[in-house]
This record gives C-alpha cells, sequence and structure tokens, in this order.
C-alpha cells in the first residue's frame, strides 16, 4: 500500500513539475478516490443488479418484446437509485427473429449437429439444404478458393479460436462469421456453417452477427459447436464427400424501435462536460445475457451510484449510457454519436464495459501524447485497485468505438477475458458465471476512473495518430 | 517401481504362505501383466475405437436405428480384431422417442429454460401443461410433502448433486430422476421438472432413465440444466407465484430387438470358465456416447485385443461382452444374466466400465473373504500401474451388477469420476471429454485384471455376505 502512496506523490510532483494544472488532483481527489474503492469492494449493489436483469428480464435480444422490458427494467432503476437525470433516446433497431436451426451430417456417417443460426441470416427453403461441405481453414483461405471448390456446397470455416486474456483469439477468428456468408456466396455457396467463435469444448453453438452485402446472394448462415467441427474434421479425415442438410427458419422482420437509457450525475461546476461511462442493455436471446452484458449495465450503474451519492459531486456531469442494439451492429452506440452530435466536444473521455465481468488489470487511453501522460499520473489511485496504467491506443469498447473519429478520448479498462470465449453468445452465459469479487473490483474501477476523469484538468485533445 | 517388485515377492510368500496355490500366479504372470501395461500404454486402439464409434455411429439409443448402425459397428470391429469368437445375443429392449421438449417460466418473469425430458416420459398434451411449481429440496422432502402442496402443480426437485472422484453424489440425488414422477403424480402433481442430475454449470439438461409404478398415474418428466434452477430459485426469491409451461412430445413406442455383442478369447487350459469384461454399446442420444459408454467399450475391447494377442494364452476364457441398453433400464445385463444361467457358475469374475474415462484409481473385489484376500495378493501388479488394491464391497458396474445375487464375484475398478457427472446424459458427452493417456491407463488396468483373473487359481466362492 505505501509503495503506491508514494508514487502517486511522485507523479503528483512530477505532473506539477511538468506544467499541468494540479489543483483539481489534490489530496482530497485521492482520498475520494480510495473511498470509492472501499465502497465498491463492500457493496453487493452490482450483482443485485445484474441478478436482477437476468432474472426478472432475461434475454432481450434489440427489437424483441423483452428489449423493452429490459429499457423499463432500466429506467425504473436508474430511477429508483436516485440520479439527477434519467431518460431516454429512440434507437432503430432491425428486427430479426431466430426460429428454428437444426443440422444434420447425412452422408457418410448419419448424426445430428448442434448448431445455431447467425444474427441476421436468413431462412433455407422449408425443406433444408443439403449438400457437399467444403472446409477452409480460415475466412483468407475461403477468400483465396477457386469458384469451382466452392460452387454449389455449404461452405465450412474451421478457424479454431485461439484463448487470450485480451480475448485477442476473437479477433483473429470472427471474420469468417461476419464476412463468410458473403465470400461464400460470391464464389456460388449454398450456405455456410462455420466452427463457432468460441474457445470452449461445449456442445453449444456461438451465435453473433453476421452481415450480407448489396449485390451479393443471401445465403444461410450458421454456427456449429466446437466439439461438431471435431466430428466434422475426423469425418473428413475419412471421406471428402460429406454431406450436411441445414434448416434455419430465421427471419428479418424490418424495425422496430428501442432506446438509449441515460442517467446523470449532474457536475458541480462544469456540468456541460460529460464522462460517459457506458455498457449496452441489448443481450443475445439464448442465454440471458448475464456477461454480455448485464455485468457491463451493473457495473457501470453502480460506479455512476456510488458518484452520484458522494457529498460533494465532481466538476464534470457523469452520464451512465445503456446503450440499445450493441450485439445487432452497434446501433445503440452510432445512434447515440449522432444524436450527441453537437455537445461531442464536451465530450471529456468515454468508455464502455463490455467484456464480462473479469477483473481489471489495465487501463488503457486514447488522448493526445501530453493528455495520455496526464492522465497515466492521475490514474494511479487505480493501481491501488490492482488496475496498471497501459498505453494511448484504447478503442474504449464497442458502443464508444467510433468517437475517437469523433474527436473523443476514450479509455479501456481492460478485463480479464481468458474464459469470456467460452461462454459468450451461447446459452451459457448465465449469472452463475460472474464472480461476485471480480464484479466488485470492476465497480470500483469504473468508479475511480469516473470520478477522476470528471475531476481531471489535464487536456486531452487532439487526439494522437494510432 | 524397485519397491513394488518387492511388495509383489512378498504378496506371493505370502500366498504361499496362507497355502494358496501359486503355481499360476508365478513370475511368468508378472513379466506377462507387465508386458500388457507396458503394451496398453503404448497402444492407440482404444482411442481409435472410441473416436470410430462417436464418429462412424454416434448417438445409439436403444431401439432407434442408430442401435443397429452400432451392433454392425461392434461386431465388424471386433471381427477385424481377430478375437476367437465373435457372436451376438438378441434382446429385447422399450423404445422411446425423445421427440421435442420445450419450457419456459410465463409468471412473473417470462422466460425460456433449457429442458430435456427423461427417458420413459410420456408427452405433454400438445398445448402443454401450465401450472405453478412447487419446489423441493429432494425426493424425500417431495414423499413427505401433503397431498393439498403438490396437487395441480409442477414439481421442481432442487437437489443439488455433489462433485466426488467416487461420484456418490450421484447416488444421492438421482432418486429424484428416477423415482420422482411417481412420488409427485401419487400426491396429484401434472408433471415434474427435476435439477439435472450433473455436477456442471452448463446450461445443458441432464436426461436420464425415469420410472413409472402400476396404479400410478404417468406424468411428463423432464430436467432442466443447473443454470436453470439457479434462476428458478431466485425468482422464487421473489415470488413463490411462478408458472411454467411444459411442453413435451416423447413417446413409448413398444419394443425392438437389440443385441449384447461378444467376443472371446478361448482359454488354454479352462475354455469354460469365464472372465467377463463389459461396457454397454448403447448411449442416450443428446450426445455422441463418448464418455458414457464409448469409452468403456474402447478400454474393454482395447484389453481383450491385448490378450488375444499374447503368445500363450491364459487358461480361462475371457469373455468381452458388449451389452445392449444399459441406459434404458440394464437391460442388456439381465438378458445376459439369464441366456448364460446355466454357465453363471463357471463365471469366475466380471467388471463393467462404464466411467467414463478417468483415471483408474483403485480396484475393489466382491468375492469370499479367503477370495479377496487372495485377489489382494494377486492383484499386486496392477499397483504398478496406479491401482490400488481396496475393498471387498464392489458391485461391478451396472450390466453386472446383478450378477453377485446369482453367486458371481465381480470387481470395480473405480475410475476418477470428478467430472463425469458434468457430462453425463447431455449433448457434452462428446468425443473431446476423453484424455487419450488416461484412456490407455484404463486399457492396462483391464487387460491386466483380466489376465490376472484368467490364471488365477484363488477360489472366490461363495461371496461373503456386504
Amino acid at each position: 500500500m505505501k509503495n503506491n502512496y508514494l508514487k502517486v506523490l511522485f507523479g503528483l510532483i512530477f505532473l506539477a513539475l511538468v506544467g499541468c494544472q494540479t489543483s483539481d488532483t489534490d489530496s482530497s481527489d485521492l482520498l475520494v478516490s480510495q473511498k470509492l474503492q472501499q465502497k465498491a469492494l463492500s457493496s453487493d449493489l452490482a450483482y443485485e443488479l445484474v441478478e436482477s436483469l437476468t432474472v426478472e428480464v432475461g434475454p432481450r435480444l434489440a427489437g424483441s418484446e423483452q428489449d423493452l422490458v429490459a429499457v423499463k427494467w432500466a429506467e425504473s432503476k436508474l430511477q429508483s437509485l436516485g440520479f439527477d437525470k434519467v431518460y431516454k433516446e429512440a434507437v432503430q433497431v432491425p428486427v430479426w427473429h431466430r426460429g428454428q436451426a437444426k443440422a444434420s451430417i447425412t452422408a457418410p456417417y448419419p448424426q445430428p449437429l448442434v448448431i445455431t443460426a447467425l444474427g441476421g441470416s436468413i431462412a433455407t427453403p422449408i425443406e433444408g439444404i443439403e449438400a457437399n461441405i467444403v472446409r477452409f481453414d480460415s475466412l483468407n483461405a475461403l477468400q483465396q478458393a477457386s469458384h469451382n471448390e466452392v460452387s454449389g456446397k455449404i461452405v465450412f470455416i474451421d478457424h479454431i479460436t485461439e484463448r487470450h486474456k485480451t480475448g485477442k483469439g476473437y479477433g483473429k477468428s470472427v471474420g469468417g462469421r461476419a464476412k463468410g456468408a458473403i465470400a461464400a456466396a460470391e464464389k456460388g455457396a449454398l450456405a455456410i456453417i462455420i466452427r463457432s467463435i468460441g474457445t470452449d469444448h461445449d456442445r453449444m453453438a456461438h451465435t453473433g452477427m453476421m452481415r450480407y452485402k448489396d449485390g451479393v446472394k443471401k445465403i444461410p448462415a450458421a454456427a456449429m459447436s466446437n466439439p461438431d467441427a471435431d466430428l466434422v474434421n475426423a469425418m473428413l479425415k475419412r471421406s471428402n464427400d460429406i454431406k450436411i442438410k441445414l434448416q434455419l427458419s430465421s427471419e428479418n422482420q424490418g424495425f422496430a424501435t428501442s432506446y438509449n437509457v441515460i442517467a446523470e450525475i449532474t457536475g458541480s461546476s462544469k456540468p456541460d462536460e460529460i464522462v460517459l461511462i457506458g455498457a449496452h442493455l441489448d443481450s443475445w436471446d439464448e442465454g440471458t445475457g448475464a456477461i454480455d452484458d448485464g455485468a457491463g449495465v451493473a457495473i457501470v450503474t453502480a460506479a455512476g451510484k456510488l458518484i452520484q451519492d458522494l457529498p460533494v459531486k465532481p466538476a464534470r456531469t457523469v452520464r451512465v449510457v445503456l446503450y440499445a442494439a450493441e450485439e445487432v451492429g452497434l446501433i445503440g452506440g452510432k445512434t447515440y454519436a449522432k444524436t450527441h452530435q453537437a455537445e461531442l466536444d464536451k465530450h471529456y473521455i468515454a468508455a464502455e464495459s463490455d467484456f464480462g465481468a473479469g477483473r481489471i488489470y489495465q487501463i488503457d487511453f486514447r488522448a493526445s501524447e501530453q493528455g495520455y501522460a496526464g492522465l497515466s499520473l492521475l490514474s494511479q489511485p487505480m493501481t491501488e485497485n490492482n488496475v496498471a496504467i497501459g498505453n494511448n491506443t484504447a478503442s474504449g469498447g464497442p458502443d464508444v468505438s467510433m468517437l475517437p473519429a469523433m474527436g473523443v478520448p476514450v479509455a479501456s479498462l481492460r478485463q480479464d477475458g481468458s474464459d469470456y470465449f467460452d461462454y459468450h453468445h451461447t446459452p451459457n452465459d448465465t449469472l452463475d458465471k460472474i464472480e461476485p469479487a471480480a464484479l466488485k473490483q470492476n465497480v470500483a474501477a469504473y468508479a475511480q476512473f469516473a470520478y477522476l476523469m470528471a475531476q481531471s484538468t489535464v487536456e486531452l485533445r487532439p487526439i494522437a495518430a494510432k
């Protein structure tokens, strides 16, 4: 403990020496930050929130009936917590209905497969599509294949997702899910079934958004579980002539209105300047949306509540944004950026929690180089909560990822995501996957972050080139 | 190593001193036993067998089309391995069709539930059964409830299965699955949905056999996953008025013929005396039957093959029995006992492998007290393979569990089942759950066991009272 206090002290001295204003990062802010940490670590609020959301609302696919139940839940919860302001903003969201998903190997060794439709996929004909499969290691391999290899077949992209604390394996494999149907259709494929983008060995398929492209035929898209992909590979060792039958009844059903739900703690001296902490309220429909992103909703709400309850409010307004429709294309985030275009220059910094409930081990920023240096010193109190000060290449989380291009600085509070992709976008995304103590540590980090940023006098703009 | 050789030597001396015949447990048997272990640990045969069964046959519910595919697979595999005899014996098995299983909480917080029909369950009416639930900690608690508490409701038995190396948690909770529908119907319940009998936190329900009783109304029976049971409990903290809707289309469809598939290595000097090592060929239909009981099939087949390949065959016949229809009521085991009634007195000892593919840590016996003492010494070579000599209270495995009552000694080669009930009777029972090295250790143990028993001159009968 002592050692860290010394670090902070030296940091502040350094800050003074390099000429930054230090009036707002004084010892009273350090005390408040410590207090926030203590309170966060002893509060069950975040766990109660994510329990409430998963139990009383459950799955809440954007544009579904339950999505609006979630919006009501959020409004009512934020109001009951006593935030200075609670309001919602309309978001037009695409409506996709999952329907039934069924697949089986029909030759040479008939067996059922465990699959799930990818979000946005069209249906197959009712009788299904039955065809030989053609396997590729990756989206890249598919893109390099000839039309002849692929035409008339069901494409199977077999990209294994590697486990990493940072989740970087997902970034490597998810292209096949997002763009596989386009690449496959361009070469005449009838459908695509990918190996799930997930690090588990559970016989559960991982859903997630896929895209079509204007001018390219839409083909049905699904994912099979990792054990099923292993099974198909074992068959491919025996025969190249493997037939799969795929039946999906998914449907795109136009658009509906959902809402970004927002709560604010009004800043005491710069109320028009905003520190944004967000998470997304929508979830996929097969789990209860506990780690994705009930945890984030709980973390930023509980962090906001701690700041709301401070005897003296920080200088800037802290805005808690619960985004709509992240899963189906960052719709809430994009809509927020548009709706708030005029005040984006008043957004001091923004961060979204959307990577489960693993402990935060590092905070990265995206600001000017000098701003980054200042924030690095300013954020020293967070190291007490085992959050290291990281780099200046953050993207800030999905729903705020478009803000840096609009000049808004962001931060990424990096969570340990070692097991995140075991459960992500599957029925296994349930409350039991959240460790209460880790959730508290997250709340502490977000509360400290929001408070320190709301008090900061460091200039963060213009953002440095990456 | 050396220390164990000394133990064996002392054991043999002791055996000689207590007056047992030692002519067949001489040093050449020890050498053969060691050789079998070496060969087992360096052979991939068992893994290849379980891969072949799970990939080329897959799910093989007793009485289904795939069940007969499995029988053909077994006959052909055993023949190709060159056993002295391969034959099959007809078994009449009940045919149950799973159909669709669907459930949701309809009030106060509507959410879908992940469930599975229990084996043998009848269907609900097509429109389903919707009713309030009544929760019990255990079958015992249900049995003690009043008719009034239960009548007109859906019973929810919420018995958590504890994790143990021995699997003893299953024994404590499985009563609710097997007999819950009877107890619930006797008190006027409309249906029963139990917490899955499983130790995992996966959102997968565990199926398994349930029973009805003549004279008691048949009601539909299902299991929900552990996370779903947690969800229901979280709702019960908020309200006692929880409604569930259950739809099952399961069907009992009479009887079909399946087969026990049998291979033998003919004994060199006592060919009419039998050492039986078995496993069951059928599986539940939602996984590929890798750990239950593809692993067992592979273990005893590979062990038999090692004995078949010995330059000098052991005294007794080693019989490898791949039982039909274990899952639906030990039907293959019971039929075997009946079919072979006349030669049961020639069965020296029997053991079944049906607990996954975890390492064997102990061998228990069920024989006369003197027989047990003799076997304990005789089995010393197995300690080289990390198999400790256990007690005299074995039951021998499900399909041989009825044999002790008919005078036949049995052995239980105890596997580490710490994670067995994570996957048992779920879609997650797939090949990736088997550790190849552990499978080899099992083969070594079964090969040594079968060989030492086939050579033994210890008298095992009559079996001591438990």
